[in-house]
């Protein structure tokens, strides 16, 4: 698996964003610990999503790729997918929901894409999918299940190491588990004695139960603030990858994703999403106890409505603001 | 000059952080540049101004020091005195307006110095000071007006040019002139062609004048969103180093300073302060009319309360996010 990261690695060289590694004095004091953060919210489209979806859409032949793409996603995904196809001139259908985010549904389509809207209560996205594939010869490229998604994916884990070098500990949210498994075969094979640990959200534990039952676990409606993490499940691909790969899961409250995105964006200048900060919240929290340890954490991904934010963070109390 | 930034370079070594100089496809896009934006935002208390502070006290003798620095400030250079007298050692003594932010008066507490709460209508900030120095041998450390601080703060220009090469226009903000003195400097000697430009709020435009005419100009109540612009004037020393060495000054409006600010957090993530866009917000706003241009940036800083940010944007149009 790893030669497909390499393979992942040269295709998306000078295409993505080499997105920095931060480091924060403060935070180091706080958590007893050196916190290296791989920041994947500074990457295009605002998520390491445009990784898997270059990988995976470059590595077609030419006369598949003429036919066309056709993806289902209410976010990072469409835009990732949408955007790539851009670049490669590849035409992109993308369904989205009706209530899809508008700035979203704007960014996806002035990409280039044509988007087919649907109702999530009565159409099924998987059904229109296939008829698109069936009626058009579209190929179908998964958000996180596929080969060559996750080797893209794991090409976050492979830059953040080369720059940090060594660590003790990897933490990395998880929703499918793309991003997971992809960094996971990466650290392995680059550090095999660094402990990568996934994280998710109290409120969508499914892949947590999984991991540590060894049975693939479904939950239909998680509902996190976390909202890129809200899958139902871990795919057929990514769940054996990390119960090989991965060390262990923790999980974090809602509160402590809010508290945890409020310090980055406060101290550390730094936009993130709920979903994408959930690895730094483990660290943050405490979750594994640890100390004097060298932990890298990938901050996934910084797509949020900033009017909006002034609510979220309504509840949490004044931080006494040193960076 | 120069040889006094090389030498604060040399004493900031390992003690600022090596701010990442960000990109953006579509900002290139949208402006028809090459944008290299120098992120002082992520610099340690959030802003350049540590650079100056630390590079001014630690350049002290140790008697000197020993006896203590005292400061006035309701924001950055406060937050900046404190950390560097916490870092060597120093104690140090920030007079505060009683109506300063709580979080800034409390981050300068909580990094050891002694706040002194002064009235801004029936007191005088600089006698107090004067007082404080007479009595017990405090050295004052001026905001911007002394050759260690914008020795300091010309590392920043250094810094970028190292890591964006060369470059065809440097965008600075300007409040007392420190930064922009400092970069000025440390630009023309690394890259002579290229020009170096002041920005100002239009609220806030005595700099503009100033260099303009020749003639060090004061306005007393400027009151832009940008309120670390809103400095009276250029200082005896900034003054002529900026006739010397910028080359021109432009000004930008609060309408373009916000927008500039939401696109800033929006596409590219980052949290900066109105202040500290306003170096962008003259090349976003094509102030110059420039095409095909590299250009450098300076986001001078970050401290802004996110809980108010909402409102501050509710003003403006929503963005079609893509990054």
């Amino acid at each position: 698996m790893y030669e497909k990261i390499l393979k992942a690695a040269e295709r998306l060289e000078g295409i993505v964003h080499k997105t920095p590694v931060m480091t924060s004095t403060l935070l180091n004091e706080i958590t007893g610990n050196q916190i290296y953060l791989k920041c994947e919210n500074f990457q295009r489209v605002g998520a390491f999503k445009f990784r898997g979806a270059y990988n995976a859409i470059s590595s077609l032949s030419p006369e598949i790729r003429k036919k066309g793409i056709v993806v289902f996603s209410s976010g990072n995904h469409a835009m990732a997918t949408a955007l790539t196809c851009k670049i490669l001139n590849v035409p992109a259908t993308v369904i989205m929901p009706e209530d899809a985010p508008m700035v979203k549904v704007a960014a996806t389509k002035g990409y280039g894409a044509t988007v087919i809207s649907y109702n999530r209560n009565s159409e099924s996205r998987e059904k229109i999918a296939e008829e698109l594939v069936e009626q058009y010869g579209y190929t179908l490229i998964p958000p996180f299940d596929a080969e060559e998604i996750l080797a893209g994916q794991g090409t976050v884990a492979k830059e953040l190491i080369e720059e940090a070098g060594e660590l003790d500990y990897l933490f990395v949210p998880c929703g499918g588990g793309g991003l997971l498994s992809g960094c996971a075969v990466s650290t392995k094979h680059l550090l095999p004695k660094c402990k990568v640990i996934g994280v998710e959200p109290c409120l969508s534990d499914d892949a947590t139960i999984s991991f540590k039952t060894g049975v693939l676990h479904r939950a239909e409606s998680a509902n996190s603030i976390a909202d890129g993490l809200n899958t139902p499940s871990l795919g057929k691909i990514t769940f054996p990858l990390i119960r090989e790969y991965a060390d262990d899961f923790v999980t974090v409250s809602e509160n402590e994703i809010l508290t945890t995105m409020y310090y980055l964006w406060t101290r550390l200048k730094i936009v993130a999403e709920p979903s994408g900060v959930v690895g730094l919240a483990a660290a943050f929290h405490q979750k594994l106890s640890l100390e004097n340890k060298k932990i890298g954490v990938v901050i996934s991904g910084g797509n949020v409505d900033v009017k909006e934010v002034g609510n979220l963070f309504d509840s949490i109390p004044d931080l006494h603001s040193k960076t």
